[in-house]
């Protein structure tokens, strides 16, 4: 079991993904964070959905007092490199024999000063976008035996992971064994191990989520869930999320939508709507592994009253006919419930305590 | 200029897709193919449509009797690996100080033997596939100032490169500038340069598709021509297809069908057709960079008669009423005055002689 002390200056409030997503569901605990416009604050009184008391420290210095045993990187800029001004943080790190723990697509442990340094200290610096060398796509994904259910969005950062983590929570609740298939650096810090597909060379990305798939299926579950990445319509980001819908050869998919959001991000692009997201991902996947959407997760982060986020739902159910939630406001057990008969028919669930 | 032997042991006839582009198409001339069961003819005794009279050799060793300056890797296996009985080959040629191109997903030149020969010959090796650091994808491309023309097609390896540098050509012949961009290591043998965009990080394949759109925008030609790569519903490779319709930002995509062609190789996908292909690469640009299919290259190597492959093109034409030839078949002016004047608008076409 690691300690983290999690590096994120400037950053922890808004831009913390994986600092957030390590927090609320990795099995290590994060004993301190570092982003001096915080400091003094704990992570609880920051992000209103954490229930850590981790304390908020200016520096790693600082942060040595809560006896961390892994610095973990907690953020994932676009382009995934190291701000410059992170540096000596990490090589304070080091220096105090801490494991360096990065979701960067830069590898740190490819950096000169920091491999030296590591060395010197005597201890490791962990790349987890680093993939490891995958074979090509085989068509062996066809054969898996567990139900594979992939989640798909309407852009980049609307929860994919989030609602993926939560559903295999309420799958164990009801005693069905639902494995968690990450595919970005998050979900390898939450999960311990996985690939993250946007750092595999593109023509090997298809291969890379298939061997997700077929490792997942090793063990026998009864539900696999595959973590989506970006949206089938993001300029930049949509042949990741295609990999992961031709790789992973799902049986079914499921929307995880922000609402409301009009447009992708830096380049403007409308967001598709519910018939057109149902629409393009059902096609596409036709001729090559045929997959329905079967439900949809809302995001209503953005939507202050939980009326009007139950309205959301509403809407979303009537426009589709597909069982819509947002699991994050109001649990996953009902949009579990609603999807899992269709998908797990090894076995009847448990019964509800 | 290169003086090339080329390396395709077994191969040259069936497999060398590498080879047979560099032969006919590119600007460096090929003295001779090393492949021991084809040892005594010529290429063109092989190779019907090329019009080489370059001898086929057993070995290396005998190649060298034509004077080569560099020894060109002739094929693209599946996985891009180098079979290890043609190391001792390339051994011998490295010894005898030619330089090594290789369009191999392997890079030759971070192979400890290779790299250490080609130091001892003071000679180089060149790895085609080895991209370039490229940024992620901006948007920038979408203020490119000539008309992008993208390749799409039904499957791999139907032509798409073949049909982009012949509607170069047919572009020359009118006085046009059309620039074909290479997105793979047998077009950056051609031409020279380009990105082999499957060898990309995932999250970067669109980026590179901008960056050599931007690149080729920069002599401001009459049009673009981008070559495509993979098919929207192959298994394995549709997402390298994706990042060049988003990262291109193409104005009008040209579609490229092998016919007949039922189903993809090593998968039995069903091919998709005419109206499905269109549909979906419109429906896929269309809230992200809209285009248009504005013409049909068949590629009717399977049909015997002249007859029958004319018959094909028109029934493609009555369905979707696009413009439709096969442009090796029976030469690309028509196809390329067909979809013209709908794309370069800058300046009137030359008058044809």
């Amino acid at each position: 079991m690691r300690r983290y002390l999690i590096l994120a200056p400037g950053e922890f409030a808004e831009n913390a993904k994986t600092a957030q997503g390590v927090i609320r569901y990795g099995t290590d605990e994060t004993v301190a964070v570092v982003d001096p416009m915080l400091a003094g604050k704990r992570v609880s009184d920051v992000v209103r959905h954490l229930a850590s008391a981790a304390p908020i420290v200016a520096t790693v210095a600082e942060g040595l007092a809560f006896a961390p045993t892994a610095l973990l990187i907690g953020t994932a800029p676009q382009g995934g490199k190291l701000p410059p001004a992170w540096r000596a943080e990490v090589l304070d790190a080091i220096a105090a024999k801490l494991e360096i723990v990065s979701g960067l697509h830069d590898m740190l442990g490819d950096d000169a000063e920091f491999a030296a340094a590591a060395r010197a200290a005597g201890t490791r610096i962990w790349d987890v976008r680093r993939p490891p060398e995958v074979p090509l796509f085989s068509g062996e994904a066809y054969g898996v035996r567990a139900p594979v259910l992939l989640l798909v969005g309407n852009d980049c950062a609307v929860g994919k992971m989030t609602v993926a983590l939560e559903l295999c929570a309420a799958a164990r609740d009801r005693d069905a064994d639902a494995v968690f298939v990450p595919t970005g650096q998050t979900g390898i810090m939450i999960a311990g191990s996985g690939i993250s597909v946007d750092r595999v060379i593109s023509d090997f990305a298809t291969g890379a989520a298939e061997r997700l798939v077929l490792e997942a299926d090793a063990g026998a579950p009864d539900l696999i869930v595959v973590e989506g990445q970006g949206a089938i319509n993001h300029p930049a980001y949509a042949p990741v999320t295609l990999a992961l819908m031709f790789g992973s050869a799902p049986d079914a998919l499921l929307l995880v939508c922000e609402v409301p959001h009009e447009a992708i991000p830096t380049f403007g692009t409308p967001v598709l709507d519910y018939a057109q997201l149902i629409a393009m991902h059902e096609a596409l996947l036709a001729t090559v592994k045929p997959a329905k959407v079967v439900g949809i997760a809302l995001n209503t982060r953005a939507i202050e009253s939980d009326e009007d986020a139950r309205a959301a739902c509403e809407r979303a159910l009537s426009e589709t006919g597909l069982p819509t939630d947002d699991v994050v406001r109001f649990g996953a057990r009902a949009l579990f419930e609603a999807i899992a008969p269709s998908l797990i028919k090894r076995r009847p669930l448990a019964e509800v305590p």
